[in-house]
């Protein structure tokens, strides 16, 4: 087995933690050491994590770190990420040996539709500031290895595109 | 063998950096996961963290939270960081499951003597700004599992009693 980083960029409420937590839970039942990373989880230890350009680079960057020293000692890590800016991806895509950029492709249409968290109606408001998709930028990525598109695809058939994409590294 | 996490904090030029290399030295010769990490390397890869007592908290919080993910899967981790306050220490400590706090206790006066980088100085003379012992607070460990003093013991008196130390775990 190759370790990797499976990286999932998209915007809130694409699926991407959803993805990561089907797709941990296949890989632990094959026995191989995984590590899930959540952008909600992750700032609920560090509440401190602002959302400006600078401070989402610099997050995802520290995560990026963190993934790759997992990965060198052979833990397979989903990392579920708005990570919206390409410099902070690429910056973990350099540190890590295997990257497998994942883009959830949503659009924010679909996102809203779905509003789970009920965050697209804040941002609508003005109640959430800087919200991705709304009053923030999203970068998508030029060359992601894959591309899932959650407002077409049900999860199962996503979960299966990835699953099958990975099989060359286990 | 239960991964632990062996901290060493004290102040710049203390040794810590070198009692973790022997150790790290010491546990891959014996086949074990290792991994290193050290306050000047990570911010080398994060040149935009400060040293207000808010950054240098926050800063410590983020690696004692990476040691906990190595360590919650099997790897022993050596960290070195003079993380002077008390607060981060234990956010760390409560984080990781098997946290071992090494004080390595040199006091200014030795550190300042060895001055193996020119710190102490470039801090004497203000060119360099909040630097731990002269311009900056150090809040030394009053419960540390380990306390070595490297202005009295040799690296080698040093390394033996951590390893000593240790071997519970191994």
């Amino acid at each position: 087995m190759t370790p990797f980083v499976l990286w999932f960029t998209g915007l809130s409420g694409s699926g991407k933690s959803t993805l990561a937590r089907e797709i941990a839970k296949y890989l632990s039942g094959k026995g191989y050491e995984v590590e899930t990373l959540d952008g909600d989880a992750v700032r609920d230890i560090f509440p401190g994590t602002g959302f400006t350009e600078k401070e989402r680079n610099e997050h995802i960057k520290r995560i990026g770190f963190i993934a790759s020293l997992l990965e060198k000692h052979g833990v397979i890590v989903l990392a579920s990420f708005i990570s919206p800016y390409k410099a902070s991806r690429e910056f973990a895509r350099k540190r890590c040996s295997t990257f497998i950029e994942v883009y959830v492709s949503a659009s924010v249409g679909e996102c809203e539709k779905r509003d789970a968290k009920g965050l697209y109606k804040k941002a609508r408001c003005g109640e959430i500031d800087r919200f991705t998709g709304i009053s923030d930028p999203y970068e998508a990525p030029e060359r992601p290895e894959l591309v899932v598109d959650t407002g077409v695809e049900s999860v199962e058939e996503s979960v299966r595109k990835v699953i099958e994409y990975i099989q060359r590294y286990l």
